[in-house]
């Protein structure tokens, strides 16, 4: 590590440029056009973007935009470490917790002790998911793979022969948080099932 | 386009569909390790992250950190039309402005008029870099090449033949924003020069 005039500022750098690997971790979802996978941080970015248009439709009690935004910011970095677990891998759940609880420590561990603690706490908030701003920040980050999903024929849900049934339940907190979202998300995947991007029910073995 | 029930709702969709093409606009700078040019949109949110862990070093008036974060988020779409321009390219400076004016309309106009409206006015905030919010933004965004060039050995200014006077007049909204980062953005540049890793004055020709 690169030390630095000032200690505290040392730790603060180091741990921006620990971020940069957050680029290297790989999600199951492509770009909407098909050409690559999305990584986390891209998809970070993405998300708040997604808070920033769609925040008129949050339930009451209106969450405020600019922490839900920081929630997100933040919530992804611990795959640095624990890696994205997808959303329907019941095995990556199995340990999940563990992996990301250990991965906090060491990269928020990197910023000094008041922002370790800090970022720890917004980390938690967004897992925890029982703040407005945690809801609506959970909401965004559950409906943003739909999209890439839709635009991309049902890639990675074809790839991983994942069911409508399965997606609606990973929408709950949709229900919840933006209602109005919820109605959205199953139109989209209607037109998903109808147009043969998302199964509807297993598929017979050896068809 | 795809068209949803909701007609508000199929406009903010078509935007933050589009927005994902800004994951393939490639910036000069390498990812830290070196492994391939990063992309705007990475680049959006890891200054989000600056901004997030750098905000205790902002001059006063201190700028909302949430108002600050959302002109981060949004500043670069325009680069899905007009392309990331390189900070030391004069001539690609030359019609910046106006071929940015054009993307921020297209772009930004398939949002909901009062949505329209709203990101122009965030986009323009921050070019304009006059509020405390849009200078600590310019701030951030300055200083995050800096930090992939000093860990990959220079890369993006040995490319281009940058010269340290040129990355210091470039740091200037630093000095105005943040003076302690100004300070640490000296020290960078000192150990660049000192390394190798950034020209002090024009290297002979042929030499």
């Amino acid at each position: 590590m690169e030390s630095w005039n000032d200690p505290r500022l040392t730790k603060q750098m180091a741990f921006l440029v620990e971020a940069d690997k957050l680029k290297n971790v790989l999600r199951r979802t492509l770009l909407t056009d098909g050409s690559r996978r999305e990584n986390s941080a891209e998809h970070s970015w993405h998300i708040g973007l997604l808070a920033l248009t769609l925040h008129e439709y949050a339930a009451e009690p209106k969450p405020d935009l600019g922490h839900a935004i920081r929630l997100l910011l933040v919530h992804d970095l611990v795959e640095i470490d624990a890696g994205d677990t997808f959303a329907y891998d019941e095995q990556g759940y199995s340990d999940k917790e563990e992996r990301e609880k250990a991965a906090a420590r060491r990269i928020f561990g990197l910023l000094p002790d008041d922002q370790t603690d800090s970022y720890l706490a917004l980390w938690r908030e967004f897992e925890e998911g029982r703040t407005p701003e945690a809801l609506f920040a959970n909401a965004v980050d559950r409906l943003h793979p739909l999209l890439n999903n839709f635009a991309t024929e049902g890639y990675s849900w074809k790839q991983n022969g994942v069911l409508r049934s399965q997606v609606r339940a990973r929408m709950q907190p949709i229900r919840d948080a933006a209602p109005k979202l919820a109605a959205f998300v199953d139109e989209l995947l209607q037109r998903a099932v109808d147009r043969g991007f998302l199964a509807d029910r297993p598929q017979p073995e050896g068809g």
